[in-house]
């Protein structure tokens, strides 16, 4: 186990009504709110009139930053940061899902940064870390997903390069969240899906890295994993069940809350890969993307060392049941891989370029892999040649 | 899934070498440390030396309270506050285990009570909650066991009545932790075993306990004990083993703070009577007290309702590999709690009151049960009869 430092001292508020806890929250800063989402989910699902409720109990001024799209985008982030500036907001709140969150953190960390410094190219380009003492963030979940409520993480597009960079940086971290597990279940097919995706892809990009010793994170990892399929299929038979959609949130949030990458190196190859696809085609949702790379980048990779074979054969054993009697770690490994690519379709899930509208020409390739946002990688390293690889791939389902 | 609130502030450095941290930690802190430790240990393990140089570097004046015993005592926790208040303290650092800690938390609640208050009657005994703005508490762990260092809970015992009592309230979370599993290779066999009881009970206290319902902090709580009885063997095949120190500490962390609680109404019936023990006989250890009562509590409820039975059917299956084929529940978790206790006598716990050394005449198991510190009961409340009837089950190892 590598030595790490262990810090989330987000304050999750879990279950029914729960975004009553904003009155107190936000009576305790200075100041209006800054009120951050994005289309009109929020007022469909109850959320928006639960937090307006609340924040009208602790007598708060509301300024308000709709729009936000899925994969946010630069120029949103800035109009943030100017009402911010232009209200002195003392409490940012996301009502939403990962968008919204990583926009709102966005908006807090330009509004703290130096009238002279530029978000982009000072911040998230260069990963220079977040200065101390932004604007507090308070969440309201309304996905299950990106574990963005309970981390220090954010994703943002640039379109005017067509980029969709990751930043990770400490004071990001948001104040609280509310877990509120009823808002999810009026989410359709398809989102959730794609939040399922994402926290499955997660959970394997900590689990699936070096290093393979002994140790506790790893056990965790697979039982988060066995814990999501059952939660995803529970669902999708009925989006209504509130015990399937709180398990479902409670295990997107532990998913990516740190607790798993203890002492483990990680490999985010697949988001990097994904960034690509949805910084050139802003309409493909995140979770979609992932869908179609992630079992390509395994069959990439489950052969680059013996110590990866054998931990994708583990993952084939323990997650997916395969039986190891009588063959090989890489044939284990394999069947794994297949058995996960199956399950994707049989839930709704696209697995080629083609089902997301995404072309596969030589030209769009290199485009694609161009704007991988490069993260490194564990068992193998991933650059572009290697990206586009993988993505000339994922014309066609996973196959041995 | 119960409604919840997760909140653990606390910041983990984990690894070789990580006391150089309490220098930046002391640092950010007015005033003297009051440094709080038991016996030689930590200063054959290398710990004392090792916060010696850190706080030196850091420019502090070192106050210690020194001979901390295990359960420790209330009568040493005013001596700290005596001291606290004297040398005007601006951190308190807990070098050692449990005792330590659960010592310095006692030591930041005393000192920060007002004057006309009494520390043992209006907030142990009363369960008051702990005022804000204590002294800050710094932990160099140097055991794995009680999970304290990530955790707002302590115990304490006055011995002018014989009583030892649980106490928790948020204030008494650590600031920081340092977990530098070195500390541990110098560890005995009976240490190391009790510290395990004492994690593995901790597990199973939340894991044992309704609601039935699927919900990932039982999987995440079935992986840890999985993971602790790895540990354990690994541990005492040998105690210098770096890697499965370094998982007994992290799994003793993990095992109680607060995560896999989540959801789940706990009970602690099997401390509560625990605390009886050792608030009677301050020699016995409390993991070997835990080792002598738990399997006996395990059997005396795992009959109570379908649901326990259930539930320690699938204990015994998912942890101890029962084999669950042509069996029923009650069959099964009979043989889980056997193999439990099993292993117990493998590793060299005691099982017995006899073993160690408490009497059980009737007279004797009276005064036992009355010392019971009561912390209620999940699938059956336990209260004095039904301890004493447990106690009373202590005279022989388990057998159904």
């Amino acid at each position: 186990m590598q030595d790490f430092i262990f810090h989330n001292p987000v304050k999750i508020y879990f279950g029914k009504g729960q975004a009553s806890h904003v009155a107190e929250e936000a009576a305790a800063c200075e100041g209006p709110v800054l009120l951050v989402y994005g289309g009109g989910s929020i007022k469909r699902n109850g959320a928006y009139d639960d937090v307006i409720r609340a924040l009208a109990a602790a007598g708060k001024q509301v300024v308000e930053l709709a729009g936000v799209t899925p994969n946010p985008r630069l120029d949103k982030v800035l109009e943030g940061v100017a009402l911010a500036k232009e209200h002195g907001v003392g409490l940012i709140l996301a009502v939403g899902g990962g968008s919204a969150i990583d926009c709102a953190k966005f908006v807090a960390l330009g509004a703290g940064i130096g009238s002279d410094e530029d978000l982009w190219h000072d911040y998230i380009e260069s990963g220079r870390p977040a200065p101390e003492g932004l604007i507090p963030l308070g969440v309201v979940l309304t996905t299950a997903a990106t574990g963005s409520e309970m981390g220090d993480s954010a994703v943002v597009t640039n379109t005017a390069i067509a980029r969709k960079m990751g930043y990770t940086s400490f004071p990001l971290m948001p104040r609280f969240s509310v877990l509120d597990p009823s808002y999810l279940t009026t989410l359709g097919r398809d989102q959730t899906n794609y939040g399922f995706v994402d926290m499955f892809c997660h959970v394997c990009e900590q689990y699936l890295s070096l290093p393979s010793d002994d140790n506790l994170s790893d056990e965790l990892a697979e039982a988060i994993m066995r814990h999501i399929l059952r939660s995803w299929r529970a669902c999708l038979a009925d989006p209504s069940d509130y015990t399937a959609r709180s398990n479902a949130m409670w295990d997107s949030t532990m998913a990516l809350n740190r607790i798993i990458s203890r002492g483990k190196e990680t490999d985010w190859v697949t988001h990097g890969i994904e960034h690509g696809i949805s910084a050139v085609h802003p309409e493909v949702a995140h979770g979609a993307g992932l869908a179609v790379v992630h079992p390509h980048w395994m069959k990439y990779v489950y052969r680059a060392t013996p110590e990866a074979t054998g931990r994708f054969a583990r993952f084939a054993c323990t997650v997916w049941g395969v039986d190891p009697t009588g063959r090989t770690e890489a044939e284990m490994a394999a069947e794994g891989i297949e058995r996960y690519s199956d399950f994707l379709a049989r839930m709704g899930c696209p697995r080629t370029l083609a089902e997301i509208g995404v072309p596969a020409d030589d030209a769009h390739l290199d485009e694609l892999a161009a704007h991988h946002d490069a993260m490194g990688g564990s068992y193998q390293h991933v650059g572009t040649a290697e990206a586009r690889e993988i993505l000339a791939d994922c014309v066609e389902p996973v196959a041995f």
